[in-house]
């Protein structure tokens, strides 16, 4: 993938959505080196997540008490437990965060909408939202661009994390979902709801930094379950990881300090 | 599982529910003979079901006509995917389904309900709806029946359909979700998402319609994916299958038929 396929997808979405009757400004994108620079203290660029649709209130209880000990970035829970989570974070720095149009991203935009605002309500100041991956499938770019700026306008600047779902995307899905995501003004987009439709990949963590790099961040989520994997995610562009094995992430840590 | 055991699911449930604060007078249960008879005429019992997150336009197309030309009791679809099945079966007598909560449940309350209201108005008239297994994991029945009395409730007579995802839940568990749902008078009961903790089996069929049989009917889905699972699930107290190979299942007919 180099300068001219990106110049290409960009030309492409652009006459797209033209057809569709947007008429946007796409960035341009301009490729850069690899291997960033990585702060080795990586606790906090973890949200440490907990998913399961049967994790009991203990489980969440014991998530949010690690995520204070190791100073985490954010826990990230489904809505149900976002009043238990906002009560327990009620003096911590760690963001309280959850998810929205989770795991299929199938909903109406109105309800996401609803969601969102419900969520908020709830104490949420991180919102990951799942792609409307049907519309993109569909070529209907127009409405998946409306449907990330309204709940952008709907979080009122909150930080708001698409989960493009990568291991379903086509590469030129992947452009196409970030350079719409960066156009409706996200905070972070983020590769997979580690719901089993493939996790984060090096190759499409650094492809989606390529494009959205001037105005968004990465999120790598899905299957990183050692600090090795986490290092390579933060080297290819990424500047948050979700994972469910955040203690093991950071255990690695403590392994080398004691291994003296 | 003989009377005996069921007489004390049922003493149990009611006992926690009053430290819960509820005073319900729970039904009794009537151990009855398996091996119902069944029509083999099976589309009228097929929810003709597409719930990827990736289905395209034209795939739900295809679904709803095969719909049509086999005579399914209903399409089953992601609300997003609403507005164009209600304009496709507006002259037909294919039910139009949706998914609320889907699939894991741990939305809140408050956001199911508003799902479920914007899907009525979407034109949904059978709305499946998942369980708060979190809840009922945290054994707090209370906050279970009261979700789905509100659903219902907020549903105003339409079907609903409860799916307790039986592959995370023990027996007990399996019974006192059908308690409660019958309790709320939801309409169906239902094994499966389909979405990879496990499908119908005979037996949790047959131990769900043990505990409804009087009040609800049971939905089998998941994993259903030939004629002969259907019929065996409908001889243990099925009434209703989700599934997403109805073409198979009708089709086993038409090969008889063709087979003279």
């Amino acid at each position: 993938m180099d300068q001219q396929w990106f110049d290409l997808q960009i030309e492409k979405l652009s006459n797209a959505l033209a057809k569709q009757g947007l008429q946007l400004e796409l960035p341009q994108i301009t490729l850069r080196r690899n291997n960033l620079a990585v702060d080795e203290n990586i606790a906090k660029y973890i949200d440490h997540t907990l998913l399961k649709q049967d994790a009991t209130t203990a489980e969440i209880e014991q998530l949010v008490a690690q995520a204070k000990t190791y100073g985490f970035a954010a826990v990230c829970v489904h809505p149900c437990y976002l009043p238990l989570v906002t009560r327990l974070l009620q003096d911590s720095s760690v963001k309280v965060g959850t998810v929205i149009g989770f795991p299929l991203g199938t909903n109406t935009s109105d309800v996401k909408i609803y969601e969102c605002q419900s969520a908020i309500a709830l104490g949420a100041e991180e919102i990951d939202l799942v792609l409307p991956i049907y519309a993109l499938k569909n070529q209907d770019f127009k409405a998946v661009y409306e449907e990330l700026k309204s709940i952008v306008e709907a979080t009122d600047g909150r930080v708001v994390k698409v989960i493009l779902e990568t291991g379903l995307l086509t590469k030129e899905e992947i452009v196409q979902a970030c350079l719409l995501a960066r156009l409706a003004k996200v905070s972070f987009v983020k590769t997979s709801t580690g719901f089993g439709w493939g996790g984060a990949t090096v190759e499409d963590v650094n492809l989606m930094w390529q494009v959205v790099a001037d105005d968004c961040q990465v999120k790598a989520s899905g299957g990183v379950r050692t600090r090795e994997d986490a290092l390579k995610m933060l080297q290819a562009g990424a500047t948050r990881i979700g994972t469910s094995s955040g203690l093991q992430l950071v255990q690695g840590i403590n392994g080398d300090i004691n291994g003296y």
